[in-house]
């Protein structure tokens, strides 16, 4: 077996959280790392020289388009792989079109959204975090079950709203619950459901019968306020609305007002703006659990996205299929 | 097959809250209900009457002991099915004696509390809470690499002290994430640790060594401070400490003293006393989440203990083994 020459691409700063020292130096011998340094461009005589060398580049936030006149630079690239989701912002027509393969740590980057999703989901059901701030302010014993006679795990059904990476893996989390889980995504068919082992619903059925509703879905132009007025009135009194995809998926001032209601509870990772305003009633409504867009990967997780495609370029030395590649025609929804 | 009679024994609250009308109408044909009211106590006319043709008592909170006297009015008795954890209050010799099987809800019963502990881990690890927190009294964009550099779920080691039915149910939740888990207790063999697929240790190397530390110890006399002032000083800074167990098992003026430095977090669903005084630091310091013991079976969750009871009963009724039998030896020590 031949090693594998790999470079790494990406900005200095990523290159430094995520690919230490420490991390390179317990590479396989199957890999051989051609500069402790990142290419953070590829313009240079010294991204020429690596790149002149490279059959592997390990890419990461930063990276720079692999146009065709950098792609001349480097004859022997087979393998572009990416330690985070998306690939679109370095990835195009001269990558595919020599036929070079491209694997993505997208599946990677679900997991720590879907281990929110799935914290939550087991505290909401139960109430936790209600009944911890009701002992807070009485100091009292709380009247459990006065308050939230329907409180627990156990039964409840959870609606996953988009069957994208991210709402698969919440699917995988929730199997060993006693949970109902329903799932809407548009091109989704019943089979795939099956093989899911969940029940695929229209988006009202979702909206109007699930105790958890659990937004999964891409931020594209369809998709605009997926969720609006409408959808949120057919929630049920009690339920809990959890987003940690993109605030645009919600008509954001209609939840405003299902929330002054005060019969739903909601779980925001995400807002339009990104920050709110200090004076919006998110930040104080008891219903409301706000977090600072954390769901993702942070802090040690991006470990595991630069564990990720090392784990790939593994893969490639020894002539293995790579574990998620992505060819062009998935590209366009996917990644 | 003959069908199986059956009896509910409990309180009459606790009945009507976990074997409603609903519940057992769905009975299926092999369990013959003899009376739709739970026997509250053995002595009346009425419930000689009942006792003198039951197979199998499905038992809950409030069932009055099984002595001598009662099992003479019950000569078809062959079962005692408890809706609930612990059977010491209702179970002793005389139902040994007779050679009467007995299986309790304890699995069941321990399945909520995993539930807590594995939501609570997921979110210490990553600081999510204490990030809402940030995010609420800042209303600004909140600098999480500066707070909490080491943040996220990835590679973990947590230390869960005891392998109870909860212990090893946490174990058991624990299996799809990215962490190391270890565990103590002086009654588990290597073989045991081994199956379990994970790591038996010493407490103070558990204590020493963990990102997180769950409680899940018996309360005996023996297990009373498990955790004491010395054991608190072991635990790593910016360790996360979660007691779902029982407040005795902790030295609480020393963990008071150990939260108060500032380097540990915790998570209490269990106090000494249960209700703390109005000016306990744990109400208001940052660090620490006081929930009012809700991690057991509430609400929907009594239905999993009443759906528990009468699987056993189906599975008497078809002469199967009994999922979770217990024996007169086995009683001493885990229920």
């Amino acid at each position: 077996m031949a090693a594998l020459n790999i470079a790494l691409a990406m900005a200095q700063d990523v290159a430094e959280r995520m690919f230490p020292a420490e991390r390179l130096a317990a590479l396989g011998p199957e890999l051989v790392l051609l500069s402790p340094r990142p290419l953070v461009d590829f313009a240079s005589p010294q991204a020429a020289a690596v790149l002149a060398r490279t059959d592997a580049l390990v890419t990461g936030w930063g990276c720079p388009p692999l146009t065709a006149q950098v792609l001349a630079l480097a004859p022997n690239l087979r393998f572009v792989l990416h330690a985070a989701g998306s690939v679109r912002a370095h990835v195009g027509d001269a990558v595919w079109d020599r036929g070079i393969r491209v694997s993505t740590a997208a599946a990677a980057n679900a997991i720590p959204v879907a281990e929110y999703t799935l914290a939550m989901i087991l505290l909401a059901n139960k109430k936790v975090l209600q009944l911890a701030a009701a002992l807070k302010s009485t100091r009292n014993v709380v009247p459990l079950d006065e308050l939230y006679p329907s409180m627990g795990n156990y039964g409840q059904r959870i609606g996953v709203v988009g069957a994208s990476k991210i709402g698969r893996a919440v699917i995988g989390l929730l199997k060993p619950f006693a949970f109902d889980v329903v799932v809407f995504d548009p091109f989704l068919s019943g089979a795939d459901a099956a093989e899911l082992e969940v029940t695929a619903v229209g988006l009202d059925e979702l909206l109007s019968t699930s105790d958890i509703v659990s937004l999964h879905a891409p931020d594209l132009p369809e998709t605009r306020h997926l969720i609006d007025a409408r959808g949120l009135s057919l929630l049920r009194p009690g339920a809990t609305f959890i987003n940690t995809s993109r605030g645009a998926l919600v008509d954001q001032d209609a939840l405003v007002r299902r929330i002054q209601r005060g019969d739903l509870y909601a779980v925001l990772d995400v807002t339009t703006p990104e920050l709110l305003d200090p004076d919006h009633p998110f930040y104080d409504h008891p219903n409301v659990l706000l977090t600072p867009h954390v769901a993702g990967s942070l802090g040690v997780e991006l470990a595991r996205l630069a564990d990720t495609a090392l784990a790939e370029a593994g893969r490639a030395a020894r002539g293995e299929e790579l574990l998620y590649g992505l060819n062009e025609n998935a590209l366009g929804r996917t990644a």
